[in-house]
């Protein structure tokens, strides 16, 4: 086996592990939920797979259920489920059309029912109902964003505009049981982040919201204004969150699989969010440190980096971080580092990522390219192609973010 | 103990292990140089402190010796050896009077006799003799820079110029044998960089060399390039090198020093030389990743990192290491990063570095300070002082390079 063939290897054990299907298939089996009514809701961009997948592992199927995804992203009738399609990233009025439905299909649950609720990235607008006209819903949050508010305040408002963000739609489902499995496309796994949380209690406070609201001069509606006084839910009991497909589990994965190939494998992080090539050159570091171990080693960092833009070229982070590394294990033999992006799209490419090995550097430089140079025209795409380095999966199905793996082989683990 | 009582003796115990004369006592103690004359020669910024230690260490006293150091850092007679003082960074009449006065001190040695040779940072300017007049040296030492030849280049055509550098010293030297004792201030320690290597092989060739000549159309001397012509020593079996101070070492004695107040240490890298924000952000990113670690943990990586100018700030490379990772471990329990600079001076200040723990980001957020805001100015000396954050040790009188380390104590570690 080559190290490139390793580098393969890996990627490909990993992405089975963190595919939506075999996400749920594994959180699901075997699950009872006992002789109530049983409810399916499965929203986000994964929305189809993930309950396509719960469909067919569950012992017992769903007495009725909802799937709501992005336009194009549904692949057929799935049991007796409703499949819709809506607006992403803006919400439309199919939006609330199915969120409607769906919020009728866990009206006047009972104790003993469940809800089996599978969410993944893009829910924040696929599952949205408010109190408000959508234009003055639309208004505020273009108000806000123009006035400079970050991420967190934004939710902080949009969660009391929402019959469904910040937790309210498991209050909605109560007393029924609500079981959530997460697929998390954001590091760190920030649930009450994901699609707004609909199930994860909220931490933010009324005084909280008020005080943005005088911090941005914004002027609401007598309505919206009453909707800000009104408090979250601050906790529930009747919900159960598993989050199932995620940068740490695709580390994990990844580890398993170098650990499969002889390497020990060592997990460095799973919220990598610096700059690419940076990152390239800090696990480059790594790699010339350990060249000495009597073992063959892997170190893995999860995470999404960062490009800084100073050119007009092709490429992506993942490509940056291989192509930035490559100059700093140049000369080092058994060596490698690789990373990809689990939806097999890194950047505007078709690739999902870049390998490099201690030769790619003077490969590159044999045919008259400088990586410092490439690396200044944010060009790695094309560096890459000229030496192998490309890593090509097809979109994966999936997106829980990227994973860069340092391989250093021991010559008698070289088989 | 605290964290910051934690990170002060770790420095403390890490700086001891480094210092020149502890460097050299270590190395020499013990050693027996037979019969033969026995003469010292000590080149370089820490010379007189080397030969200093080496004079009290040895139980046989060199018969003659000599210590040629920069302006201002000799501290008086030791022994029977001549001390010298001479020109740095631009060579003067008195280096080569003092290189003269070496050479004639080493030269007539038999077989079982033995030079000591102790080599510190600035040794490329203080030990220097060429056959070309000094004018004429330095007109083409000009000439390469002001063509854009890089430090690789400008040693290859240099080390053919000199009578000392390129390995020439430990010809002149045999059949004597050259124990060479080496301060290394330059990452990776590459032994025919350090003073352009006066006892190490040099590896280039005369065809590379005639290369860079035509490459930047240099019009050299009859006699230059004669000299360009004669091929350096690629090989030979009478020097014996020891690396003794070195950011490895540094690395070492931090990691040694962590293990005895409970850490398990890890050892990351001992050459990283990226982007010091970026690194911190890494740094803090292995923090958050190990918090639910069952173990103490201390993960360390040495180097020299780059700051980017952004600002019209105070700082330092160490200091922004820290303060970028107060950032990232924002909230975490019992996690300090801290980053120092062995020679004390962290930048243009009185800091040797910064220290920071999850709270930092917290104490300068109530005080109206952004990290964010702060970095962009390069101004982290300041933050850290609003929130005891600097680390202070005086001038240390060593310099091999940078550590930084992440401490994550678990609280039935605490004491």
């Amino acid at each position: 086996m080559s190290l490139r063939q390793d580098c393969e290897v890996i990627i490909q054990d990993a992405l089975k592990q963190v595919r939506p299907d075999a996400a749920v298939c594994r959180t699901v089996a075997g699950m009872d939920f006992g002789p109530g009514r049983l409810v399916l809701v499965a929203v986000g961009k994964a929305a189809w797979s993930m309950a396509n997948a719960a469909w067919n592992s569950l012992d017992r199927k769903p007495d009725t259920g909802i799937v709501i995804t992005k336009y194009g992203h549904s692949e057929g009738p799935i049991g007796n489920l409703e499949v819709w399609e809506a607006g992403h990233p803006v919400p439309d009025e199919q939006t609330f059309a199915a969120t409607g439905r769906a919020l009728a299909l866990t009206t006047g649950l009972n104790q003993g029912d469940t809800v089996l609720f599978l969410l993944s990235g893009g829910g924040s607008a696929l599952f949205e109902k408010s109190p408000l006209p959508i234009q003055e819903l639309r208004d505020i949050t273009q108000k806000l964003l123009a006035s400079g508010a970050d991420i967190v305040e934004m939710n902080i408002i949009r969660k009391r505009l929402s019959d469904i963000k910040g937790g309210k739609f498991a209050v909605h489902c109560a007393p029924a049981r609500v079981f959530s499995i997460v697929l998390s496309d954001i590091i760190g796994n920030p649930l009450d982040m994901i699609a707004s949380g609909p199930t994860y209690p909220d931490m933010s406070t009324c005084e909280q919201a008020q005080a943005i609201i005088r911090k941005y001069g914004l002027e609401l509606s007598a309505e919206a204004s009453e909707l800000i006084k009104v408090e979250t839910p601050k906790q529930f009991h009747n919900v159960d969150t598993r989050v199932t497909g995620s940068v740490t589990g695709l580390c994990l994965a990844a580890a398993e699989a170098c650990e499969k190939l002889g390497y020990r494998p060592v997990i460095l992080t799973d919220s990598l969010t610096c700059q690419a090539r940076e990152a390239g050159a800090f696990l480059a570091a790594i790699a010339r440190y350990h060249q000495s171990a009597e073992e063959s080693l892997a170190f893995l960092a999860g995470g999404e980096t960062v490009v800084k833009l100073t050119g007009t070229g092709k490429g992506g982070r993942n490509q940056e971080i291989a192509l930035a590394a490559a100059e700093g294990i140049s000369g080092l033999e058994h060596t490698a580092v690789f990373s990809f992006g689990s939806d097999g799209t890194d950047g505007p490419t078709d690739a999902a990522g870049g390998f490099v090995t201690g030769k790619t550097q003077t490969v590159l430089q044999n045919q008259g390219v400088t990586i410092f140079d490439v690396l200044q025209n944010n060009d790695a795409y094309h560096a890459l192609a000229q030496c192998e380095g490309l890593l090509i999966t097809g979109a994966t199905g999936t997106n829980v973010n990227d994973v860069s793996v340092v391989l250093i082989r021991r010559e008698s683990d070289l088989s």
